[in-house]
């Protein structure tokens, strides 16, 4: 599966005092590996979306499972691949793990918008191209793109 | 449906560039409207059940939907009830509205666990009759903590 | 001494797993802190300052000294006065205690800006009249806001 | 001067609605520019001082300033130098640079405490040598660590 990959070390901020990692936190590293997909595999980083571009790229549902707890000093390997991309917003799923071990399996939306008033917008079509390549199934979703 | 409230207003550290609630940050209001209802509601406060109790009570999964972003000031008027009453774990619905207006709406499990080793542990009986008063629909579920 | 007073309870979000408060959490708390001031007790929400009124209020300096460590659970009270007020900033003083110990003692100067710019702003006559109440030593102050 | 380096790139989770880095958020990079000092400089992680050595390392002091702001998509250089070596504590210096332009500049004192009492502790000899290749000035701190 084609995948762009993350690595984070935990830390003392990512933990609680019964020294797993804290629920928030997990949604801090997948934006964190949102943002650097965003401006290395698709060279668009945030700060030209919500800058020059006036986009913003919230999330409009999120959904996780963490099937074992981490640690403060493990290091979680964070895989993205997109399931669908659609016209206006894209369906990613990340998941987090250490050695064999997964920690955490993440599927999402995000949604184009026009910073302003949260209006849905169309991905630019080089954009929409780069995209393709973190494709679960890229065959299933490159007509819904082209519509 | 019974239900326990929180309210929280929408401050700086809750949000992003853009102008709206960081991800991240909803799910740390998630937590702190946890943290009081274990506290005011069940009186079992988060110090005792990681303190004395040597016990946790970490996520095992989450789901939410956002249908429409909050921003700098808004109130966030949250609402927790419980779905499911288990063995060893609870299954929590919570919704963040402004007016009329849901912000945020949110279904997840949480384990209780013995802290040194993550096993379940079944809940202590008068912790299970306080949780019963926020039951979305009692009678079903009485059944399984008895069990 | 003239003060706002604040009320926080240690929470999860706050602590780091050797069990007390993670240093960055006591500036969240103490960004709360001015937050609820300046709504409260000015009548100026951040919403406002950064909304219709295109106003900014950085830090450009923060001191802070923690004599003693808190711990998830703990009531922490806070308690904010102005050092002085001076033409376009303001010098605070916090103090987060919890019965009669001293758990972090603090300084800081805000700046009012023009958002876009950053460029220094006069305070709005009426604000620098509301915040003579939180003066520490009033008189030595006036005349500075009045040049 | 001998310096630890490390490179942050400003994220939306680092940031606030007026689009630069919101203050707490300075600090928990200072957290991890320290611990990725502790684990890749001194060879000694937070998980092994916070765990197989049951120790801490919190603060008791910090002061900063901020002559300028950092915004969304801004490099930070960080730069980690030791001032003083103590006995059971460390004065540190970090600043964050974005090409000629200082962001931030901190100076504070972490002390190595029991966990369980936070009664310090003195440094461990091994760590303490590793240690005075960052001193800014070593000659005047290799005795005070002999004491």
């Amino acid at each position: 599966m084609p995948a762009y990959h993350y690595v984070h070390d935990v830390m003392l901020r990512d933990c609680e005092p019964s020294g797993i990692v804290f629920l928030p936190r997990y949604f801090e590293m997948v934006h964190t590996v949102i943002e650097n997909w965003l401006d290395e595999a698709l060279d668009w980083p945030m700060s030209q979306i919500q800058g020059s571009d006036g986009l913003s790229l919230p999330f409009v549902n999120i959904s996780a499972e963490f099937p074992s707890p981490s640690r403060l000093g493990d290091r979680l390997t964070w895989r993205l691949s997109v399931r669908e991309l659609r016209r206006s917003s894209i369906w990613l799923e990340l998941t987090g793990t250490t050695g064999a071990d997964t920690r955490v399996s993440i599927t999402g939306t995000l949604v184009l918008s026009e910073a302003a008033a949260l209006r849905t917008r169309r991905w630019p079509d080089a954009i929409a191209e780069r995209v393709k390549d973190y494709l679960v199934a890229p065959s299933a979703t490159v007509e819904k793109v082209a519509e």
